[in-house]
């Protein structure tokens, strides 16, 4: 069992209470008058991220309207062995701000089967998790300089920030080597583009986008010169392609130099968001860009104590690099600018 | 970090000592004279469970005759989420009995990592395994008493213990369920063979095979009459067939009783040995066999805390007891005697 970022500490001695089982936010609706008292579990399936997801994030609060003392939840994985996994969660203002904790799926299964036969489970929860100060902390930047529009920018990043019960080695160790790679593959080839190619490995994208958001606002008179910000974020697998949010026009060009990765079948482009940091840049007019891999395997590890380098294959976080490094040196060595 | 079956007690304080990484025996006695004092990881990747499994079996009497004060092993497992597994290991009279533990497959990579590029590291162990008194359990035996000779037995089993990390639903819950539905599925269609059709719940097969040995000795009058005697102790998985082990005429009859399963692909019978409860019944020459599963998966729950009942799939499940059935119906009804 592991605290989420932003929980309230429990007392010294733990809150004991009944468990209620719920496999929904329809269900404890349901059941809102038996949730009183209780430790509200969220019992919900993995299908897709950002729909799970909702229940890591919001089901403290869900469960505090309905006069729950605590709420847990099932990890965000669609495979499990008997490992809990983190991430963030908020508060409503509205409602009391209760623990929150995320058990395995194993467990959680087990706290459903006892419920379904009847069974009335006491639940003590002792969790340690709390605030501290915010500290100093810096984005780190690098780039090689445009050798004719060196004003004009391309962005290629990763986040350098992680949940601390593992490495972050998927999330995002790899995704920060790759843009790293991406620079020094150029270097190393020789290769110095039209427009500057900038490095930004991102700190706290996991808890509040800090680093991103002061980006944003430090460089804000920069943005109408970033042409395209890329992020990696989705883990060091085969990669297959690039999101994309821009305008249509861009989008034609961003394709045709997708298909430059043919060979290794990452020449996908898929309308749809970007990585959370260069999602911050996105208002301002900045095209941006996630890297897109091969992804059965991400949530396995995702913000777990098994998110360790030995889950990266270097063949496959090689080819992400190419990837990245392809996209952003066409975009950058271009004559024409990616229209906005 | 888990103790292992055998393991002597730390003290209190534990064991400090600097570690030394092994990739193979062969490794430790190349570099025998660094291993007194410190604690060997033996760091030996998965490839077949006989074979690395000799680690943890053998590991801490190989580690003691050369010095070392304890020993760790890497977890038997082709794939890890920081999860360590348990099982059983041993002394040999000659070395000193030194504490020995598994740990993660992670675990024992950073170590080696932390070791090639010239660092020593230190390693606190602490344990607390002790050897209890052993307590009186028990087999459970039940049977479908045979309509013409009932003196004559066919065996169907599986083991009841499990290492208490996990629920031991696959190490050998499902087996114990297989061999239960089996005779269940007999009784159900009013099935009664000329044989008696027994079922067997070994107790401590993970720790000293007593149940299988002492029900060797308690009915040693009666195996010139068992048949043949079957376990399932790979899992419930997709099953194969059955290993067999025993005379070819008995093969033969085997074989073609095994094409009745050929619809759900688990007609393979392969020659080699058979659970290790049942096979302390073939040195009185009762022939053995052992359900055969699809096996990719299993050691990725096997001895640890996520052996649970969540990774058994109840199609599978019923898939394997259908085998099981079948195999035990047909030798213990068919007119003429399995040749020994």
């Amino acid at each position: 069992m592991l605290g989420l970022g932003g929980s309230v500490a429990t007392p010294q001695e733990g809150i004991t209470a009944p468990v209620l089982v719920v496999r929904s936010f329809e269900e404890l609706q349901q059941r809102a008058s038996e949730a009183r008292g209780k430790i509200v579990l969220f019992n919900v399936p993995f299908v897709e991220y950002g729909q799970t997801v909702a229940y890591r994030v919001r089901g403290a609060a869900e469960a505090a309207k309905s006069g729950a003392v605590a709420a847990l939840v099932r990890s965000i994985t669609p495979f499990s062995l008997r490992l809990p996994h983190t991430g963030g969660m908020s508060y409503a203002d509205s409602a009391t701000r209760i623990p929150c904790a995320a058990i395995t799926v194993e467990d959680a299964e087990r706290l459903q089967r006892w419920q379904e036969r009847g069974q009335q489970t006491m639940v003590r929860l002792k969790m340690s998790a709390k605030f501290l100060e915010d500290v100093r902390s810096h984005n780190v930047v690098a780039e090689i300089s445009g050798r004719e529009k060196p004003d004009e920018i391309v962005l290629v990043s990763g986040h350098l920030d992680s949940w601390d019960v593992g490495q972050g080695a998927q999330d995002d160790g790899g995704g920060c080597l790759q843009a790293w790679e991406a620079l020094r593959l150029m270097h190393q080839a020789g290769l110095r583009p039209r427009r500057t190619v900038r490095l930004v490995l991102w700190v706290n994208e996991e808890n509040g986008l800090a680093g991103a958001k002061n980006y944003a606002q430090r460089h804000r008179s920069e943005l109408a010169k970033h042409v395209l910000a890329i992020e990696s974020d989705s883990g060091s697998f085969q990669p297959t392609g690039f999101t994309f949010k821009g305008s249509e026009p861009a989008r034609t060009v961003v394709e045709q130099i997708g298909s430059l990765l043919e060979g290794i079948q990452a020449n996908q482009i898929i309308s749809g968001g970007a990585g959370s940091d260069v999602e911050q840049l996105a208002p301002a007019g900045v095209p941006v860009m996630e890297l897109k891999v091969e992804a059965s395997k991400y949530f396995w590890f995702h913000h777990t104590a098994a998110d360790t380098v030995d889950k990266v294959n270097p063949k496959e976080l090689g080819q992400c690099a190419a990837a990245m490094a392809v996209m952003a040196y066409v975009v950058a060595d271009r004559p024409e600018d990616l229209p906005r």
